[in-house]
């Protein structure tokens, strides 16, 4: 049997009871390293804090793992329990999809045990999660790479009156320019989109497209680390949120359609006075 | 301190750690019972089960003492720790942001635990999460009343190739019609809209507007206790999914947009042959 566990946002606290049961029933547990475990409420003790309450052992399972040794972990999930643990929710931003097809075409047994993701948690700010349109990413730009297929998505969801969703670009364990010259694998540090860095590149691409998808007027909702007691939410104008620390990551964005009475109620809590 | 906690979609075991660890600090705990909770798994026992495991009385809170006791709710919540406890997650499907409006405008610090809601969970079928579109709502359909505003929405997610979730009405405690007119409170029994009233619906709008946003040949997923032990997920053409008996509540929706191949590769599991 695999078990997909969502840990949800905060830290070690927020697996759910059924998760919980289903992590110490299991002889193997994995946890996703690729995505957001870096910011994960854990990670200053490394996995301590996860493996005392697990009372056993957890080995992180990074992105190149996952794709190399999917089978190995495929093949011990048929000999006995095994657990995949991810950050949010297993069907969250992060798609594990590709591992619940193969478990599944080996005619292995998967129970999905899910919790909360950002895709559901920003409904804190206020803003309906039915008024959402398509969610966006927002990729790193570098000096050859400045991609902007965002802007229609964007567009199109301004034009319905509705709310965008930015998912900020995560760089974790990316093999440096240099090493994959070499041919030998180094990688960069760790690197996490801030809200501002966002804006920046949102603006820049509503510069050169000249097309008023959004503008530094525009309100949107600056959001880090949602679902930690330190989180921080900040709503305001894109040119007022440039200016405002976020701090550690994750940092995820928000750019806000028409607004309903309620939702206004509940947004001037967060708004920049 | 207000908490408002959600609990997940399948039973009483899918509160956090973080969650249950606020209820049993609680000294008054409240269950929302005007959406979902008849769904839920301790439906079948009350609130035994819920009690049980935290060790002390649970309160339903219904959608009228919920607006008419609102500041009750929130003046014990001034003096002592109070949990709210939601289906889902607080700000899923339904929202609370009422309440959370209220009490901080009373000056209450508020903390929201989160957990999976329909908005997410549905990742499990396996079409991701950031190609939906706008959310729609199907009411039930009356004699005299037939509204279909859904409709240009699901024809705008269409157009962009994206998904749709439709969120099925569900008509709990409503004041029966003859005893409005008596002017004392009965009520209606529960009722919870399936999967194949929402199509049936769904046509005769397509029927009567007759502008092609879907038809009987549309590719659909039709769920049924999402998140639960014994959930059921079909995937089809609107036309077969209509002779599919999804079983008991809740039952939700999604129109298929366009798929790219890892989500036809999940889809697959869910097909009907």
């Amino acid at each position: 049997m695999l078990y997909l566990v969502g840990l949800g946002l905060g830290d070690e606290r927020d697996i759910t009871l059924r998760g919980l049961d289903a992590v110490r029933r299991c002889s193997r547990v994995y946890v996703e390293a690729y995505t957001s475990l870096l910011s994960f409420g854990v990670a200053s003790d490394g996995l301590s804090k996860l493996e005392e309450l697990y009372g056993k052992e957890v080995t992180v399972a990074d992105r190149e793992m996952v794709e190399e040794k999917a089978d190995e972990i495929l093949s011990e999930a048929r000999e006995s329990d095994v657990a995949f643990l991810v950050v949010g929710d297993p069907f969250g931003a992060t798609t594990h999809t590709d591992l619940v097809v193969r478990a599944k075409n080996l005619g292995l047994e998967v129970k999905v045990i899910h919790n909360a993701s950002v895709m559901n948690a920003i409904g804190i700010c206020g803003l309906q999660l039915y008024r959402y349109g398509e969610t966006i990413s927002i990729p790193f730009f570098t000096d050859t790479w400045r991609p902007d297929s965002f802007y229609p998505k964007i567009q199109n969801n301004r034009r319905l009156g509705l709310h965008t969703l930015c998912l900020l670009d995560i760089r974790v364990k990316e093999p440096s320019f240099e090493s994959l010259c070499r041919g030998k694998k180094c990688y960069e540090p760790p690197r996490f989109m801030t809200v501002n860095t966002a804006i920046d590149q949102l603006l820049e691409v509503e510069e050169s497209r000249g097309e008023s998808a959004y503008g530094a007027d525009s309100l949107c909702v600056g959001i880090a680390r949602l679902g930690s007691p330190d989180q921080k939410i900040v709503a305001g104008s894109m040119k007022q949120l440039l200016d405002v620390d976020f701090g550690p990551p994750l940092h995820c964005l928000i750019i806000v359609g028409e607004t309903h009475p309620v939702e206004e109620e509940m947004l001037q809590f967060y708004l920049i006075k």
